[in-house]
């Protein structure tokens, strides 16, 4: 079996991390670098990902995301945060971004950059925000593939309030709302129920339909 | 760099493929593995992965995208259309080919079938839509990689007409609704603009934030 293959079989949403061990600087840097490169919509990137690694502050989101302690027992917490809203501003500065790296000016860009200007930010914020809340799953699926080809856990997390997460951050001014948790850490050898349970997933021929 | 980072910088949403080239059957197979075994919440996989290869269905779709000739120049189209709904039986389905795969009932997994059952099909079907639609976009993001890796192109599409395309698929008597398109094939030689211009990313200082 491919390595791609193997390391979707080996992760699992992990539900007891070992407090004693952190993930080194190089593989989180890794993980984000697989985030960053994802694909997104018109290539907007319309997210953040915010790494915590304050004690503290993940103690502060702990009660709010049910208790789970990964947060607190795995050494980083990415939370991934959507923009509220498509602006003029915010696609602007990323199509100004790509001119700028690109050195020129694509007439053809600068016509999509138009048709964009002229569709989201007059759309209702929700539209935009779920839309771009879409995109940040993409990078999620990139860094739990990162992850798991580094050996490293991690567990997806939607089961938080968003509101107290985005007070406890700062988010709410800067126009971001976290729409998904990712404790990265190590599994514990005691005191996951998971960890030695089959992966299950829907067979093949149910999960997929061939139109041919 | 590794070969995950390099397979991420070398995907580009291709423009132009090359109608006289066909993906094989191993590889789109092992795109659609790396999508089956991703992860996606509670573990639900909400959504169904439609493989079009029927030349004529995939002709009747391109007016329905902006015309993107990469739907009939590709070899393969992939549709990922996610639940309409959370319904109890699509809650239950899932839970108990758990059970029947791992043989045995956890008692902890009944009580959260039990919370799902009490809380999803309860809420309204845009939400559960909604959340179902993220849920396939993890699995984009592991289909993108998996297609890098096997040196497949693939441009991902959102400007298409969901309510079409679920017609012409038959959809919409399956509870599913088309979220995003994934055409595979090869880049043309020629008559692509984008193959040759810089991968543009936010700056990681800009993109990421620490909070230590």
């Amino acid at each position: 079996m491919s390595e791609l293959l193997q390391d979707l079989q080996w992760r699992y949403a992990t539900k007891k991390m070992d407090p004693t061990k952190a993930v080194s600087t190089e593989n989180v840097d890794f993980i984000l670098e697989a985030i960053r490169l994802s694909a997104s919509s018109s290539g907007l990137q319309p997210y953040d990902v915010i790494v915590v690694t304050n004690p503290e502050i993940r103690a502060q989101i702990v009660p709010h995301a049910w208790n789970q302690q990964q947060i607190s027992d795995g050494s980083h917490l990415l939370v991934f945060a959507a923009w509220d809203n498509y602006t003029a501003e915010r696609i602007n500065t990323m199509f100004d971004l790509v001119n700028e790296k690109r050195g020129f000016k694509n007439e053809g860009w600068e016509n999509y950059r138009q048709m964009l200007l002229n569709t989201y930010p007059s759309r209702d914020p929700e539209t935009n925000f779920q839309h771009a809340a879409r995109q940040a799953y993409i990078g999620l699926g990139s860094a739990l593939i990162a992850a798991a080809e580094m050996k490293v856990d991690s567990t997806p997390m939607e089961g938080f309030s968003p509101d107290k997460v985005d007070e406890i951050l700062g988010l709410k001014e800067r126009g971001l709302k976290s729409v998904v948790l990712l404790p990265l850490g190590y599994r514990a050898d005691e005191g996951d129920w998971l960890v030695n349970l089959e992966k299950v997933r829907r067979p093949t021929d149910s999960f997929i339909t061939q139109v041919s």
